[in-house]
């Protein structure tokens, strides 16, 4: 089965987010208002073949530890879904 | 109301991602198999003070094409919900 992965990678709370900062002190100058809090992650997406959700669950969470994320300062979160193309 | 909101920024198709390329080349060596499409984006996540859910949205929306992402190269989705913390 093949399988539409996510993986959210963020900053974890206390670790620097300079991007993020640079982004929330922008705001103002341009006329946002109400927005506070901003964090940069990353988003990387990609697709798995697997033999079922939970191997492929499995595969990515190892990927995720191992080469994905620094988990010092890193935290991550996955999505995983049944990737809507037909087996050839 | 404050909400939660997150903007996913990933290039658009057919524009060159060296990172998700990067990553892709490198997995076999460390012994995953299975995986393709790997594609980088940006996850950039924030708190929106707004008077109602369609104020909220039509802000980040706003804060999306003028400031968040380049919309030459980049596509943009939005997840947006209520922030479950008691406004004081």
């Amino acid at each position: 089965m093949t399988f539409d992965a996510v993986v959210h990678v963020s900053l974890r709370p206390g670790i620097a987010d300079p991007q993020g900062a640079t982004i929330e002190r922008a705001l103002p100058a341009l006329g946002f208002e109400g927005v506070s809090g901003v964090g940069v992650g990353k988003a990387i997406s990609f697709r798995v073949e697997a033999a079922d959700e939970a191997a492929a669950r499995s595969l990515v969470e190892d990927l995720c530890h191992r080469f994905l994320t620094n988990p010092v300062i890193e935290d991550s979160s996955i999505t995983l879904q049944p990737a809507d193309v037909p087996v050839a």
